[in-house]
């Protein structure tokens, strides 16, 4: 799986989190919809353990909040049962950075010592693929990660990201995501327990198509692809480079993340898998916010480019030719980055990564 | 706890267990003993979940071969369960290197992509602390590993190990490695299913009085001491580093690892765990093993220090005062290994870091 958003997480020391301050607020404001799917579930106090997993998790800073208000919940409403808290990423991920982060050992405020009888694991299987045994899954959750594809399926010719791909080069990227979201949900639909529930908060397209960092101001994507065309066409890059810079991601649409529970001939559905709640939200850049308050240009510049840096960078590094010296691409990089602060810095209005994600809780059919 | 050979595997890149392909020899002598428990055990095959857990596994390395034989042996016997293998260390310990091990995506041979309906965990708990809820464990393991001490209990005065140290010094560090082990061992107790069993192959005290590099040769860690007292006579240490530097570990008599199974009055045995099995065991360093085949002391000195100095040489630098440079502490411990070579090299025979561990094998009662 190509999930460059999780290099960021190497970086160790809690960057990822902090740079991502903006994804916390969108998983802190849909607590409640988590909340509701467990009163939904009402599992019963039989002393069996129960399981909950955060699928794509990174440090585990982002979902810190939210996952400690659950467990409570989990806590007060099972007092009997186990609870097994199951974080997976890819290999590469910093996972002794998440056990410190979880385990309360850095200045990260950590539920763990509020919930007792608490056993916390990490994965590193793909959620391309099973994580947990079969029906041992009570509350599957997901954010910000399912957008990340297992597979680059074209290249875009005039842009760095789909969203701003052709017609055909765009239909491979969506047959694609089609296929890694029911390879997703069908892992899920096995793992998960009769009853069992799953909170799934993705980067998508909504109804009225915004997506990140494109909400009516000035479109993120489409300055990114800007500012490498202009290294280019002053001859900082090579064509070939260019060519080879794309994303592997897949912003799906509401109908697109829907279609598989909806379908009844579709293999998610007959796994038993129904939609309970779908809906989009925009969650405002906090640093675009920032900057309504302070008003300073160069400020809201440097401090809203590492936000964008964070999880756009090993995209742009991987596009560069593999036989430049690595302090030639640092500089190519940092002048790529430099120039996008200097946009900023001086036409601040309308810039803001604003996210855009969709919002689904599923159920598997009880017993 | 203190567990300054975990550090090492931090070094990443199977450094750790290239280093200690001596721990690897005793694993893999010792799984017959573990298959028989197996077949002790006689696990139905029930479709319930089967959990095997490697506790202080480091980067895996040592474990794979024993794991792999023993996992592929619980597929042929239960079918139809799925397996739960879960790693657990100390949260510094690399986690990803341990997922690229056991993954097979790295060149350490796996049985990742032998046993199906296989699922790898881990954990960053102690396993002085509960890791795996309550009666959900089958069969647990754990090598050379619980000679760590969760706390240094005394100042040894005139050595820098416990199997140097003076009546009183030494009954703390007994003292101590009594109630870890305890500790340890109830922990388990409440972690095991009925009918589970452990298999713990642990640093220990033989009946001849044999213990890790002390076989009847030179003693290790008489020559470690011999050579720290040296630096600190010529001035290169303070006397207060020396009398800092102490391993955080004991090493138990066969009588000190079998008593809480065998005392009624003790929460072990009244846990409900006993023993099956229990014997000590020398595997001779390969090192020297080697050396009397090609018979070069450089080249048995150069080999042979890398393997002492991968799990002694964080107690060494703990002992250097926190006022001292990063680079005066790296001379410092170059010095101290270089001296240990050169002795070496200048009279190579009785020089070998033999194995001594202490085998055990114990079960859950059954339901």
């Amino acid at each position: 799986m190509a999930s460059t958003a999780r290099d960021i997480a190497m970086k160790g020391g809690g960057y990822y989190s902090r740079a991502t301050i903006g994804a916390k607020h969108v998983i802190d404001g849909a607590t409640p919809l988590i909340l509701q799917s467990l009163e939904d579930m009402s599992p019963p106090d039989d002393g069996s353990v129960f399981t909950m997993s955060d699928m794509g998790c990174a440090d585990a800073g982002t979902s810190m909040t939210m996952v400690g208000t659950v467990l409570k919940e989990v806590r007060r409403r099972v007092p009997s049962r186990p609870i097994q808290m199951v974080y997976t990423d890819l290999p590469r991920n910093d996972f002794s950075q998440l056990f410190r982060n979880v385990l309360g050992l850095t200045d990260t405020a950590s539920y763990y010592h509020e919930v007792d009888n608490l056993h916390v694991f990490a994965s590193g299987t793909s959620f391309h693929r099973s994580i947990v045994p079969p029906g041992t899954l009570h509350l599957g959750f997901s954010a910000t990660a399912s957008h990340y594809l297992s597979d680059k399926p074209a290249k875009i010719e005039n842009h760095v990201h789909m969203v701003g791909a052709a017609v055909t080069e765009r239909a491979a990227y969506a047959e694609q995501g089609r296929r890694d979201w029911e390879a997703m949900l069908l892992h899920r639909a096995r793992e998960l327990a009769p009853g069992g529930r799953l909170a799934l908060f993705n980067f998508g397209v909504d109804e009225e198509g915004r997506y990140l960092g494109n909400t009516g101001g000035i479109s993120m994507f489409d300055t990114f692809n800007a500012l490498w065309t202009e290294l280019r066409d002053d001859g900082t890059i090579t064509p070939r480079e260019y060519f080879d810079t794309n994303f592997p991601q897949h912003y799906r649409t509401v109908e697109e993340f829907t279609r598989p529970f909806r379908d009844p001939d579709n293999p998610v559905h007959q796994a038993g898998l129904r939609l309970d709640h779908a809906e989009t939200r925009v969650v405002r850049c906090p640093f675009a916010v920032h900057f309504e308050e302070h008003g300073d240009p160069a400020r809201f510049a440097r401090e809203y480019i590492p936000t964008l840096r964070s999880w756009s960078e090993s995209t742009f590094a991987s596009g560069l030719s593999p036989g430049r010296p690595p302090k030639e691409c640092a500089a190519i990089l940092d002048c790529f980055y430099d120039r996008y602060e200097a946009r900023v810095r001086d036409a601040p209005h309308g810039h803001a990564m604003d996210y855009v994600h969709c919002y689904l809780i599923a159920s598997k059919v009880p017993a």
